[in-house]
Formats: C-alpha cells, structure tokens, sequence
C-alpha cells in the first residue's frame, strides 16, 4: 500500500503473510460485549481481547503488544541465543520480573527515551547483537495487523475499530489491515492526554515528541517512529484524547464488567468510547459497531490498586 | 439418567433442550490456557471462562453461577413482574448493587442459611412469589449442564473437570452431560476447606450441613440440596479441598497471567490443581488434560485487594 508515492513499513500482503506464519501456533482470541456497555456509550461494542494472547514466542514476537520485552526473552531463550533487554528504571515490576522469568538480560537504563536508545546503542555496540525495536519494525506492525483480519471475520459489520496509540506499531498494523479490507472503516486512535504526542502530530503534520509524558498508562508513553508514522498519518482518522481518571475508570468497568484483567493502557479504548469528547462529537455519531482492542497484558496488582484509590 | 433406582432432578435430554432454549441468546465462552500454568501445575489445563457469560436474562437464568440474584432480577424486569431478592447481610456490595442495578427488591436476611430460608418463606407467604432456588432446581442444573457440551465440543480430549462446589448446581450440571458424553470422564469438585460439606458429605454418605462457614470464597458457603446431592454422591468423582490462601494465590495468578477477573469462588478450581493434596495424589496421577470452570462474575475491587493483602 502506498500515499503520497511512500511505501509503508508493513501491507496487505506482509500481514497476511504473518498471519499464516503464526496461525499454528495460536487460537483467536475472544471477542466480548457487554449490554451495559452497550447502554453506558449508547453504541454497540466489540471487545477483542488481545490481552489473552497465549504466551507462545512466536506470537509473542510478532503479535504483541505490552509485552515486547518478555516475548523477546522467551523467543532467544528458546532458540539458545542471549537477549539484552534495556529497561527504564520506571518500569513496572511485574514486566521486568516477565523479563528475568523468561531468560532475558535487564540492562537499565534512565526514564527518557534518550537515554534508552543511547544505552541500547551501547549494548549493540558491545555485544553485537541486532536491535529488534517493539513497534517501529515491519515485522511487528505485520504481525499486530492480523489482529483486524481476525476481528474483521468475527465481526464483520464493524464500522470503526478504536485502538491505543503509543509507539503506533498496533494501530498501524490494525489501520492497513483493516482498511484493506473495509476501506471506509474509521480507525480512531485513543491516547492518554500526559502522552499526546500522536494527537500533537496528526495536527501539525509531522512527528512531534514531548520532553515528559506524564500518565498512568506507562505502556502508552512511546513516541511515533518513523516507519509508524506515515501509516498513522494517513490511515488514522483521529486520536482521541483521555484524562487519566478516565482511563482508570475504564479499566474499573473491564475488571468489573467484562470481567478482564487489562492494565491501564489496555483499558483506554474503552475510556475513549465513554468520553465526553467522543460521545458530543458530531463527527462520530456514525460510529455506530465499535471494536475496541484490549491490549497488554502486564497486570501489576499494587499499581493497579493505588491507580483505583486516586 | 438413574442411579440406585432414583431419578434426578435433570438429565441429559433436559440439558439438551436447555441448549437448545439459550442457543439463540448466548455464544460459547472461550476455553484459555497458559503455557505458564501447565509448567506450574504439570498437566494441560483449560480453562472455560463462564465469567464472561453475557448479560442475557436467559443465559443468566439457566446459566449462571455466582450471578443469580442480579438474573433473576433482570428476568423478572424484563417481564415486568417484580422479583423479591433475599440477601444476607454479609453478602459483597458489588453483589447487591446488581441486584439494584436489575430492578429487583432487596429484601436483608442475616448470614445463615436458617434466616435466608425464614425470610424467603416469609416473602413467599406475603408476596404470592414462586421460589427460584439459586442452585437446587432441575432448570438450573439443566441450564448449566450446558457448559459440559461446550466444553467437550472445544476440548474433546478433556479427561478430567474440576468444578467448584458450593450448593452443588453447577458441578451437577456439568457432571451429569460430561459422562453423558464421556463416561469415563472424571469430574472432580474443588472447595474451601472452611466450607467443606461436600467433602464432608461424600465422605459420610449422606447430606452433612455445617454449623459455620469460614472461607474467603464467599459464593462456596452454600450447602448441599436433596436435588443435587444425589447428582453429587454418584458422579462426582472426589472433591478436593483447599486453604483460602491457595484459593487467593490461584486468584492472583488468574488476573496476572490469564488476565481473568474472577471473583475468589472462580478461581478455586485452579487452587485445587496446583494444590499439593492434588499434585501429589496418586489416584489423580492419570489426569493429564484438565478443564477448570472459571465461574463467577462478581468482582469486588475492595475486598479483591484486602484479600491479596492477607
């Protein structure tokens, strides 16, 4: 697929390829619904639980989200090969213990980005390992496309899917796919408004990063990469901005309701469909079958009770 | 189906016809597994999360575990009759604001099953109202009798199910279709060891009630009825019991590695595999691919946490 005469880090084909690539070794994840959902947005939702996707590598390499780190580990420890994983010292705990559980090598590294991409320079340099960046890699956004082909074939009247943004891998992945298929369907990107970088982007027109993010979604703090970036600038339709209070009431009603365990950044979608922004927006009354994509899956019970006490 | 001369109160035929009245209202629950918790408990396990069963008064009706206030309610709302729901004072609040949230009518009862049973006469007497007994009623042990042939068709391997136990309607449900279908099937109950009647029960032969109940599963502390415990003494196969400490150490790992919310009653099935009376118990050696029913939908964020806190 190509705009603007560019040709995308990902297509049609590469998802389709990777779908076949991975279809042995996983089931389809679940899609839910809730009539008090249904009744609290006043739209029909769909939720496809990406958040149960088994703990197979390959999956886990190229269809995650969440869980970069640990897949990673777990796929070199399989195949008998080292893995460094730099880790911001702000990390949640329960995706570093994934990390040690799985094989991998914590290097750490300070909270900014800076700081992580210099200190994973450090160690490639070092070690001569390959980088294998978590989205900004055509073979992550293929595999998180095949998250569309299967939602598109469990609920076919879709007519808009709504989609955490953070690095942009899962929602550039989702946003080819889906449009490929469905070509009117409208892909809506939801983001904490302490990380809105992709809202910040899409308005300017090019990649612009923040000094600090400042949200309790830690899995939404990325920035857009330049192989994600073109996919979300044309194929996204809009980003929905969420106040973390709103997300944390989200993942309230997931626990509560749909009965999943998401962590804060999986639970934005839902958050996004039951904001003011979104539900006053004339722009999207037409927005009538949502798909909301429940990602992650690093569920860390003390942060998630001190997020629901604030 | 007969055993010692005696019919029970549900079979496989009423079971078949209770699918066929809820198919149209219901789609199958998923089955989940984790290569995580197979390592840890040495077997295949799946898991079939009735927790996600929606929100139908149908389904909810004649299939329901742990939610059977809040279905009664809505079914009764929906047919515009009022439904008198009698809840003991210690009963978990997200319990009794389902129940509001449905429309029923609240009516307080203390904690034992002599006052419960008192006052619901009393309503009865007052009121003109039918009793629908939670669990000691052939519609219901037909209703959820219809797990076992979604389990099978998505599982046909199983040689084992655990079920948790409590007043005995579900796993009697599940045992009589499961060895309907599979004969050779083991069915296998998991309870607190501070509510223990059933283990008590099989072991005496006859229908044991107990003074008190003490355990963090408060959807377990019902007892045995004259309807299910005949189910139960002929095909159940044992009933393991467990601490309340492995029951909310199976319920941590259900959240962080299943990404389940379950309430502690769903997730003692998983507590009783990895429990050491299981793991090491010669004569359950043999069981090597297991179905655990994540039952119950209501999750109490408050208490969820004091319990973890235990």
């Amino acid at each position: 697929m190509e705009a603007n005469g560019e040709q995308y880090a990902a297509n049609f084909s590469s998802i389709k390829e990777a779908q076949k690539r991975i279809s042995l070794y996983i089931h389809k994840t679940p899609v839910l619904s809730s009539e008090t959902l249904n009744a609290m947005s006043g739209r029909s939702l769909f939720f496809k639980c990406e958040c149960f996707q088994k703990g197979c590598p390959l999956i886990l390499y190229f269809k995650t989200s969440g869980n970069h780190a640990a897949a990673l580990s777990l796929a070199a420890k399989l195949r008998g090969i080292p893995a460094y994983i730099v880790i911001p010292k702000n990390a949640p705990k329960c995706k570093v213990e994934n990390v040690v559980r799985y094989g991998g090598q914590v290097i750490w590294s300070e909270a900014t980005m800076h700081s992580r991409e210099s200190v994973a320079s450090k160690v490639l340099e070092e070690t001569g390992a390959v980088l294998v960046h978590p989205y900004n890699d055509g073979r992550i956004i293929s595999g998180q496309g095949t998250i569309s082909l299967e939602f598109l074939e469990q609920v076919p009247l879709l007519d808009t899917i709504i989609v955490p943004i953070s690095g942009g891998g899962l929602i550039s992945g989702v946003a080819l796919a889906a449009k490929s298929i469905k070509p009117a369907i409208r892909i809506l990107a939801a983001e904490p408004i302490g990380a809105n970088d992709a809202a910040q982007s899409k308005a300017a027109g090019r990649i612009i990063t923040l000094l600090e993010t400042n949200t309790v979604a830690d899995g939404l703090r990325a920035f857009l990469g330049d192989l994600t970036w073109p996919i979300v600038r044309d194929l996204v339709d809009d980003v929905i901005t969420v106040e973390d209070k709103e997300i944390i009431e989200a993942m309230k009603l997931c626990y509560e309701i749909l009965k999943v365990a998401v962590e804060p950044s999986g639970a934005i979608g839902l958050a996004a469909v039951l904001s003011d922004g979104f539900r006053k927006n004339p722009a999207w009354q037409d927005s009538k079958k949502i798909g909301i994509v429940l990602s992650g899956g690093n569920v860390d019970l003390g942060v998630l009770w001190d997020s629901f006490r604030k």
